[in-house]
C-alpha cells in the first residue's frame, strides 16, 4: 500500500519550520493499528488526544470532529495499516509563549503496518535499558512529541534479536518498554506499573486492565523494583500495534508463555473497534 | 526585513512530517543574534550545536562546513537580526530507533530582531514559576528540541509587565530563567547555577564568565535555592539575543541596578564576533 498524508485536511507531506510542534514538540500523537478498514480504539485514542492537547495549552474544541473528517477523505486500506495522528500547537507565539489563540496542525499519515513475520507474539527477548525516565508529573502519562528519553534508550543496543528494552524512572521503579507498557503476573494477580510519575498511559494498557478485571483476574497498579520484575511467573509487553508480546528472555532468565498471557492475547483486544 | 528560510541549502519554509525532530524533538537548535550584518558568537554556537548533536547521536562530520555554506547563500541583513539554525536527525528510522545512517535536516530562519523598544536592558520585571525541571543529566546543557518544560513554565503568566520567570530544577535548586541563564552578585562574587543536571548551557552565560574573570572578579558556579536568590544584591538574566537584562524586580523584591551588571552590561559580550 502507498503512504497516504493529510495536513490540516489537505494532501500534504510537510509542515512549517515554524511549527512548534518541530520547535518546542508541543504536540501530541497516536499510533493506531487499521484492521480490516477500520481504526481500532479509535473513540480511546482521541480522548487521550484530547487530554494532551488541554495539558499542552492546545485547544481541542471541534477538533475531535476534525479528525473524524479527516479520516473520510483518506482512501480505506485493504491491509492491515497504521495510522498516526498528530496535533501539535501549530505556528506562532513569541519564542516559548504559546499564542493567544493557536491555531492547531493536524497530520495524518496512514502507513504499512511493520512487518511482524517473526511471530514476536510468540515470545520475545527483552533487555534492561540504563537510560532513566525522570519523573515529571506536569508530562506524565500523556503522548507528547518530546521523545529523547525514549530514543536514547532504543539507542542502547543494535542487536535484532532484542526486540525491547526496559527502563526505570530515576527513583529505580519499573515504568514501561520503550515502546510499549509492561504486565507481569505474579500467582494469581495482573500487576503492571504506575504511571503518574512517567510514562505512557497506553490504550492496550487500558484495555488490558478492562478485560482482565471483567474475566474476574485481580489488576494491581503500583511501583515495582527490577527483581519484582525478575521474580514474575509471567511477562508481556503491549501497545496498539502489536497487542501482546510475550517476553520469554530477560537478560539472562527465561521465562514461560503462561496462560494468562495466552488468555488476555487470545481475545485480540487490539482490534476492537470503537 | 523579509524571513530568509533555508532547507539544507535549498529556499524553503517546510519539512517532512516524517521528521524526527517532529516526531521526537530528536535535534538541536542556536539563536544567534546577527548584529551589523555578522552572526555573533558563530563559534561558540555552532560548537554547542555539534555537542548537541553527538549526544543525540546525530551525525555532525562535514555539518560546520555545510552551516558556513548555507550561510553565505542568506543575502546580510542590514538591520540587527535573528539567526535560527536547527539540526534535526532527518526522517527515517523504525520508530524510536535511530537509522544506521541518519541523513540529518539543516534548517536556517533569518528574521527580525524582537522589539525591545521598551529598553529592557535598563531592568526588568521577574516572577518565580511553579513549573520545575526534572534532572536528567542524559540531555542538560544542550538546547535540544524537547522544550515543553520550558513551554509550560512560560504559559504560567501573561502579564506582559512580567519578561521574564525563574526556574527551579526537582530538588529545589534555582536553574535559569524559561529563555535565560541567571547570574547574581552577593558581596564580590558573581554566582550562577550549575546546569550539570538541568538547564542550557547558555553561550553569553559562557562568555559572560570568562569575561568577568578575566576583569578579575571572583565567578562561583553552584547551587543556589531561591532564598539565597532573592538575598542577592545584584540579579541579571543573559542570552544571546538579548545580552544582559538587569533584574529590578522579583515578585514583591526590588533590586538596583548595580556596578557589576552595568560593568558587564558595558563589554556588549553579545556583539562579539567569532
Amino acid at each position: 500500500m502507498q503512504n497516504q498524508c493529510l495536513v490540516n485536511g489537505q494532501p500534504a507531506t510537510t509542515v512549517s519550520i515554524t511549527d512548534r510542534g518541530l520547535a518546542y514538540g508541543q504536540g501530541v500523537f497516536e499510533t493506531i493499528l487499521v484492521y480490516q478498514g477500520i481504526p481500532c480504539l479509535l473513540d480511546a485514542h482521541l480522548t487521550r488526544l484530547e487530554q494532551g492537547c488541554a495539558r499542552l495549552n492546545i485547544p481541542a474544541a471541534g477538533l475531535r470532529q476534525q479528525l473524524l473528517e479527516d479520516l473520510q477523505v483518506l482512501k480505506r486500506p485493504s491491509d492491515s495499516a497504521v495510522l498516526k495522528i498528530t496535533v501539535t500547537c501549530g505556528s506562532g507565539g513569541r519564542g516559548y509563549a504559546t499564542p493567544e489563540t493557536p491555531a492547531p496542525t493536524r497530520i495524518l499519515n496512514l502507513s504499512p503496518l511493520p512487518d511482524y513475520s517473526d511471530n514476536p507474539d510468540q515470545g520475545i527477548n527483552v533487555r534492561w535499558c540504563e537510560t532513566r525516565l525522570v519523573c515529571q508529573p506536569a508530562l506524565s502519562g500523556i503522548k507528547h512529541l518530546n521523545r529523547l528519553e525514549q530514543v536514547l534508550a532504543r539507542s542502547e543496543w543494535h542487536d535484532p534479536r532484542i526486540r525491547e528494552g526496559l527502563v526505570c524512572d530515576t527513583r529505580g521503579y519499573v515504568v514501561e518498554g520503550t515502546m510499549s507498557n509492561l504486565f507481569m503476573v505474579s500467582g494469581s494477580v495482573l500487576h503492571t506499573p504506575d504511571l503518574s510519575q512517567a510514562g505512557i498511559d497506553g490504550i492496550m494498557r487500558n484495555e488490558i486492565i478492562r478485560a482482565a478485571r471483567q474475566a474476574g483476574l485481580k489488576v494491581e497498579v503500583g511501583q515495582y523494583s527490577p527483581q519484582q520484575v525478575e521474580a514474575a511467573s509471567e511477562l508481556f509487553l503491549c501497545n496498539s500495534l502489536i497487542g501482546i508480546w510475550p517476553i520469554i528472555r530477560l537478560e539472562d532468565l527465561t521465562f514461560n508463555l503462561g496462560d494468562t498471557t495466552r488468555y488476555l492475547q487470545s481475545l485480540q483486544l487490539q482490534r476492537k473497534e470503537t
